[in-house]
């Protein structure tokens, strides 16, 4: 594919923050991006060719996309998989990853056992359909146990702890409100429940894919795999089930390390289609490895890769969906992240004080959304802190987190 | 100032590839980049909030600028300085660096005489008024010396070297000629003539200045001054004049770096205005530093900072320009360039073959600046090679400029 000018156009479904970063990741390859998104102006906009204003499951915005894109791509799993299939297949503008394995994957419950059949460890789940399969099922798991609805869920929305007998009811209710916005309708489908894993720490795995190449030995195309590779583990901390930290490398041991590697490849095994994937994985306290999650591109753990790796996750989705081979995925240096979340109650103008530590902060980099307004736990920004190779991790993340922890709203 | 979204704009004159590498890294900052250029949509223009078209020194377009910006700066010589200073004083919206130093810059033998005041050592040279004052000198400075036009010359335009006696006349003609566009105007202020300096090799320091500090014990201001660092410096080959390939750390010896960045802090001290300057230097063959040429904006021998250093030359002049405090110029690991300039005879639709040796390549980086057409020796691209700690710049350099020397352009 020789680079022309325009450039090969990249289509995204979806403009946020990782939208914004794939654009300044595309930029010096002379991909040109254009993004769909219903909000007007929204973060991408500024740093991409252009942005075609719709919902992401608009039939009419995915299509202008699709016609002014030579690779269709999403930043959310709100995407319509049936939708982006249809459009790839009319308008010839391929989709990556496959609109399939967005399907698996926006359904919990089916991204579970599609992963457990092929041997990739899993927490205990069940499919609960009733107040009392959840009941029965949190009898067989152990409480507490973690309800999730099937559906739609990100940053912690849709699950919820079942601490005991007592809450059985009210959580499957709540459940089935959220992921039916209130109506009567049966419930079937709605819900899963997983054994609440004790886990000893977090990390994540960024997992890439490439083009199909061909094995050496392989004229017959017999063993023909898609380049895949994978970003060093990260450490990732929570709180309220939402991604406040990340450390690379981790804190664990190098076994457990390696181990989360191996899960992830095996993760990749089961996942068609070019680009990155976001694999979110626990470590038990007899150093076991769980999958937890999984996400079909960019990934907020993944985003000290832009200072700490030698290719960005970005620019490696970018060169994955786009056909071009991987890049070098190595760490640069012990990097830490810190996410930069909205406080206070009401939903306002977003004026981001104390921002000063960071520009005084050797090696602290800012990555400011853009984002017009601000409410409780919106992700706004990050802070990346790039060390040195002795520095510790741990050392990094306090002064990272304390520099961010300088950083206030304007109520 | 706090971060607010849209956040603060920078305005900057000139939309090529020094504007578009500038608005990839004022985006993580949350600034908005708007450009001027004549081009429409100019290299800078997709990944620019805006883009206003016209002319680099029509009031009217400066003055639109510098209605929706915050801060205006200027990537290419051509600005006119009168206007942004007359456009700033009007509007209230600052220029940095300051127009006088685009002023004594922009014309060369102004530039060689303030610094050669200023202690700054300089090659000899002289004002050439007269095709007859040009041969006084060159008899006074030898054969050959090298004449250049004061005025809009960048990338080896506007030098020409004169060989022998027998030169002369056509030489100064030419520059004459150049210099007015065939005007019969008298040639007064035209040109001057430099010794032609037998260097060892050339090298270049991006000098950046931010604003001004107050020292500690200055409660009356009297030590105040400027926040002033360098990156490190750079080894830069030059084949036609035009920047081939670039080399950080240096092959030169350590007490040549050294006395360099000496010299560019002694130049800083000359300039007026927050931002970065790209100073270009020789080394003598017996290891002495003379001044070449500066240039009031990020620079082409800067190009390999995205990747090699903490700060990029880019964030730097963001930050510089918007009144942040400096980042850190250290360099993260031996790095080399090679520019992708443009080769055939024609003016062109650009189209690049051989970039996949590009991405093929661990740890090289494209950047490609999105102009559509190419001439001969036309600035396309440029590619960043980062090496490992051990890694001898030369090794790094070959492998560089074997990629780029892979690359071709259609015919």
């Amino acid at each position: 594919m020789p680079l022309t000018t325009p450039g090969p156009t990249l289509g995204v479904v979806g403009g946020g923050q990782l939208g914004r970063m794939l654009a300044e990741a595309a930029a010096p390859l002379g991909v040109d991006v254009v993004v769909s998104d219903p909000t007007p102006d929204a973060p991408a906009a500024p740093v991409a060719r252009d942005q075609v204003v719709g919902d992401f499951d608009d039939e009419e915005t995915v299509r202008e996309l699709a016609d002014r894109a030579d690779f269709l791509t999403f930043e959310i799993e709100l995407a319509d998989p049936d939708l982006l299939e249809r459009i790839a297949a009319e308008t010839g503008t391929p989709v990556h990853p496959d609109p399939d394995t967005l399907r698996t994957i926006e359904d919990k419950l089916v991204q579970k056992r599609r992963l457990a059949e092929a041997g990739v460890p899993v927490p205990e789940f069940r499919a609960v359909d009733t107040a009392a399969e959840l009941r029965a099922a949190c009898e067989e798991l152990g409480y507490p146990a973690m309800l999730k609805a099937r559906m739609g869920g990100y940053d912690g929305r849709g699950n919820l702890p079942v601490g005991s007998p007592d809450d059985v009811e009210d959580a499957f209710a709540e459940i089935v409100d959220a992921a039916q916005g209130g109506s009567q309708d049966e419930p079937a489908g709605v819900a899963m429940v997983e054994e609440m894993v004790d886990f000893e720490r977090e990390l994540a795995v960024m997992g890439c894919q490439g083009a199909v190449e061909h094995g050496d030995g392989a004229a017959d195309g017999t063993d023909a795999a898609p380049e895949r590779d994978t970003f060093p583990v990260t450490e990732t901390v929570h709180r309220e089930e939402i991604l406040r930290e990340t450390l690379s490398p981790t804190r664990a041991d190098e076994a457990v390390n390696e181990r989360a590697r191996e899960v992830a490849l095996d993760v990749l095994d089961v996942m068609e289609g070019r680009g990155v994937y976001g694999i979110e994985l626990f470590e038990t306290a007899d150093g076991e490895i769980l999958l937890n999650e999984i996400a079909p591109r960019p990934h907020n753990s993944g985003h000290w890769t832009i200072e700490g790796c030698h290719t960005s996750q970005f620019e490696q989705h970018v060169r994955a969906v786009t056909g071009r081979p991987l890049g070098d995925t190595g760490r640069r240096a012990p990097t830490v992240s810190a996410n930069i979340l909205g406080g206070g109650e009401s939903r306002r103008a977003a004026t981001l004080h104390g921002e000063a530590s960071i520009f005084e902060t050797p090696r602290a980099h800012l990555h400011w959304y853009g984002k017009r307004e601000v409410y409780r736990l919106r992700k706004m920004g990050h802070v990346t802190l790039v060390g040195e190779d002795h520095d510790a991790p741990a050392d990094l993340l306090s002064t990272v987190a304390s520099v961010r922890d300088d950083l206030s709203f304007a109520e």
